[in-house]
């Protein structure tokens, strides 16, 4: 059997001699760090900061491959920026993958090169990981679950509770780029539309802002991956107890976009997105905010979207375009499982 | 529809209304704690020691249910044991569940009472989580990822680098109970066995065994989980750049274990174990690790098994009831994928 077809086994995931050679040709050669090397089954780490920042994130991007990206850029960007909208500077990261027999070593690898590329981009360290193997059919290729920590450099909290009347809500980017990627990936539509996933690490933009505008004027930070805006902007009135008033004018959305939307009945405030980020911050920083935002490559279309009111009904409402308003909801049932 | 019939759909994976209820209702009820409460995608957590300990593992155990316990206590047993043989007082956890579509959530309920048990007995913090769908074929049941972080409280380092010729090699009770629950649980056999899984949180018996034994002794902590025994040593062998002698004879396995191995063809240094503890220790500790490990709980069955010695092929040998020797090497193939 040649090299090119060469594909997992159950073998590769019994812990034994072919799962060592997986993660030795696979990811060792990839994820190069002293940590790492060990092969322990976990990693021990220098103890850089104060607080610490925890999360985990599984990925079934259903397909794998898709225009802008991965399942391996996915899962390294979501972790890194989950962490950095808790307001942590991004060190270390588990991978944990979940394989189905039969599939492509090639397509692992270009996966794994993904990863290491987007944890160069964020500056983290994939130290530990984990890889197990099911039957055919038991799973749909590759799931890939990772974690994340951070250290937070000083004692600012970012949430929602923060959150006054008054504050504005600013976005940066365009909406639902990620889900009419993911789209175009599953052939869902025939137009012909060259947008790609957004995917990216926010952590460089995040440090920007914190660092350049005054300390306390950022509220909250917040990626409005799965549920799109619309849920990020519930969460955040439900904590708050505060209601949110948009102008849907001010929204960013690529035409594309835009087109396919009408096309397909979505709505760009509930599409998933990979590299945008929602701030909540003090009104009279609100104008430092998109300028620092617009100078940064994952910003350049960064918009001031809304703002924060003392309506206690804790709800979304959007001005629209034609002039009426109307309540946003969070996501219920929507029809692209299986986005990231 | 009955409350008992309720399971897993779509909309439970895509992060709006129906994520949040299922979060709430199943997990947050159980997982109690301040940092879980903040439904944010990371938890932001003190900072308790010198160094860090982070690992992750991904379980895909079938079936989810077997004789002495579920895949959720593995998950969380797992991860702990991963963290305490690094040296480290396990803390926080992360859960990252990918579900098919269909699942009873009376069986997800199941899982994390599991999951709560097992933190509760090594005193860990489930502190953040993730659940994902994926439609009915695409998985089977139930996928956990887990990971965890730990704190070190000195410098002292585990690693087989640290042993040298005379070194004992201890393990903390019988061979294989894992792995024949499993047979059980997928009626592999026809025999009436009533092996139950060792899977428990070592992370007490270890702090026993590291605090009551002069600083140093202790030169490596692993758990022989996939693999089982023969796949520890041998990495032990490679890593150490020495070899390791057993005595068959004082290797512990239930007599059920040896006829269920007699039967089926396998052998019970590599099978996989959920609850013991491989120890590498110099030998003058050698006894009285034996002796703290037998008062605890889950060490009463502990056995001295063997030495390390000065041989440079970095091979494991076994002096067998026969009076023979033979070589053990790494797993290669095994016939139970899916054991953990």
């Amino acid at each position: 059997m040649g090299r090119s077809k060469k594909t997992i086994t159950l073998a590769h995931g019994n812990g034994g001699r072919f799962s060592h050679e997986l993660v030795r040709t696979v990811f060792l050669t990839r994820f190069e760090n002293r940590h790492l090397a060990e092969l322990s089954d976990s990693a021990v780490l220098p103890n850089r900061g104060r607080r610490l920042s925890f999360t985990t994130d599984g990925y079934v991007v259903r397909p794998p491959f898709f225009p802008g990206g991965d399942i391996g850029r996915l899962a390294v960007c979501g972790t890194v920026n989950d962490l950095a909208v808790s307001g942590a500077v991004p060190a270390y990261m588990a991978a944990g993958f979940i394989i189905e027999e039969g599939f492509a070593i090639s397509d692992l690898e270009k996966i794994a090169d993904s990863m290491r590329e987007a944890a160069g981009e964020a500056d983290v360290m994939v130290v530990t990981g984990d890889t197990k193997v099911v039957e055919k059919g038991n799973a749909d290729g590759i799931f890939i679950t990772t974690s994340g920590i951070g250290f937070l450099e000083d004692d600012h909290e970012f949430s929602p509770r923060r959150l006054q009347p008054g504050d504005r809500v600013l976005v940066s980017g365009t909406l639902g780029d990620h889900a009419v990627a993911i789209m175009r990936a599953r052939n869902q539509f025939p137009l012909s539309v060259t947008v790609e996933s957004d995917a990216a690490p926010l952590s460089g933009l995040i440090r920007d802002v914190l660092r350049r505008l005054p300390a306390g004027s950022v509220k909250v930070l917040r990626d409005p991956t799965r549920g799109g805006l619309a849920t990020t902007l519930n969460e955040f009135a439900a904590v708050s107890r505060r209601s949110i008033e948009l102008d849907e004018t001010a929204i960013p959305v690529k035409d594309e976009v835009r087109a396919v939307c009408e096309l397909t009945g979505f709505d760009p405030l509930y599409l998933a997105n990979e590299g945008k980020l929602v701030l909540g911050v003090a009104a009279e920083a609100a104008d430092d905010a998109l300028e620092i935002l617009t100078e940064h490559p994952f910003g350049k279309h960064a918009a001031l979207i809304g703002e924060v009111t003392d309506d206690p009904l804790c709800r979304v409402y959007l001005s629209t375009q034609a002039g009426g308003t109307r309540i946003v909801d969070m996501l219920t049932h929507d029809m692209l499982p299986r986005i990231c």
